[in-house]
């Protein structure tokens, strides 16, 4: 994206829905910096992924839901609308894509179910530079001040660079006061996860049922991951790719591969 | 893992459900290859990506589908079956896990929106050597024996060796007869996309509804990808990583960011 010299059109989605404070908290923090328009699931969609719609069709509809900016929703998953949103709402690429904020955190190994963050990332492949904001709180109470704060920092201050057009950063944001955040830190993912523990439950008929839930585990020890500066009151951000070739695994198997 | 000095435990799992040929075809391909565990979505799970359930229970039921093997289905996404698989019916990691045959191409891009990745990706977070094999054909119909051919090869190749636990491979094979195959290739992931075109109808009430169609372009001319690969006959390997760090940007923005 060249430097926005004129308004620049800034794309604006989530995962929890349309309805969630997260996004409307996002949408205050920046709305004055750019054309908003904001296209987003009509239901939660947390833990969806990169889900798109193949089976079924998707609907859409203007909705009066922000005091003056343009707003969408749709029966879709994250990256369906910003897949929407770029052909048949805007019919042209936004300068710039933002999704969240999203009610809880999306650190480490998150990135990869994240709905958030694979609404930025389906941005970004699409060459748009865009940016997931996550709050370590999945109260819907929860105090976005500090959030919003950084939200505007971060972004104000992008729109004045020249951004390359796959720019992807995953922003997680500490939920405590805003005067105990230490800064921003630039990081690595985390190889941090959760260690899956299946709650099972028996349905009126007899039949068992399960939930998934399961304790997140941190095995890294690094001082340089997201999940480090979390922990020590940082904002985290982590750049992020969509290429996912493991280019030290394939120099190895070019060395050793025997199979013809 | 360690060399498997006794017989290997295989999950088995996949995105275009139970019922599909191409999981048919995975688990006759390496059937005496180890002990053989089938858990698969109980219906077409396609451009799931790494989604997981979160807001519903899980069911599972155990089904007569290969013979002589153990099998399950639920009612969850590609990942679910893996995440259920460990905690719930094993009780323990497998040996390897193999996810597919999937009926269509799972190259460039598509190893992000792909449940059969996603599930092969899952495996690997666990700490589960993984492979997602791809046939680029989506018929039902489509002739599975050259496909079947190059998975026996690379998985009991594998097996031979001492693997890492994170290892995780995005095998393609091409839709042509066996003695047009070149050989197996080492790639990375082309950069190539699908160029969104949402189909719009209208429901008998004339509301509008949408259907999400592409055509898939090309930007990438380089001769080391899987696309390139797969267009000159080759069978297609790229080693796939869930560290979606950007190192490179990271570098960029320890120097340049300025935004505390």
């Amino acid at each position: 994206m060249a430097k926005a010299s004129v308004v620049p059109t800034i794309l604006i989605t989530n995962d929890d829905g349309i309805t969630a404070p997260g996004i409307r908290n996002l949408v205050e923090a920046v709305r004055d910096l750019g054309k908003i328009i904001v296209v987003a699931p009509d239901k939660p969609q947390s833990g969806m992924g990169h889900a798109i719609t193949i089976g079924q069709p998707l609907r859409m509809n203007k909705i009066e839901m922000f005091e003056g900016i343009e707003s969408w929703q749709t029966s879709g998953t994250p990256v369906d609308c910003v897949k929407l949103a770029v052909d048949k709402i805007l019919h042209r690429k936004p300068d710039l894509c933002l999704s969240g904020i999203n009610h809880g955190a999306n650190h480490s190994i998150n990135v990869i179910y994240s709905g958030t963050m694979s609404a930025a990332m389906e941005a970004s492949i699409e060459g748009i530079p865009s940016i997931g904001f996550s709050l370590l709180n999945y109260n819907y109470e929860a105090d976005f001040e500090p959030a919003r704060h950084y939200v505007r920092k971060i972004v104000s201050s992008l729109l004045q660079k020249k951004m390359d057009k796959h720019l992807l950063l995953n922003v997680n944001i500490p939920s405590i006061p805003m005067e105990l955040i230490m800064g921003i830190k630039i990081c690595r993912q985390a190889y941090a996860k959760y260690r899956e523990d299946f709650k099972e439950r028996k349905d009126p008929h007899g039949k068992k049922y399960y939930w998934l839930t399961g304790a997140f585990v941190n095995f890294d020890k690094g001082t340089d991951t997201d999940v480090w500066a979390l922990d020590n009151n940082y904002v985290s951000v982590v750049p992020v790719q969509f290429d996912l070739t493991n280019y030290t695994l394939k120099l190895q198997l070019e060395k050793n591969w025997k199979i013809k």
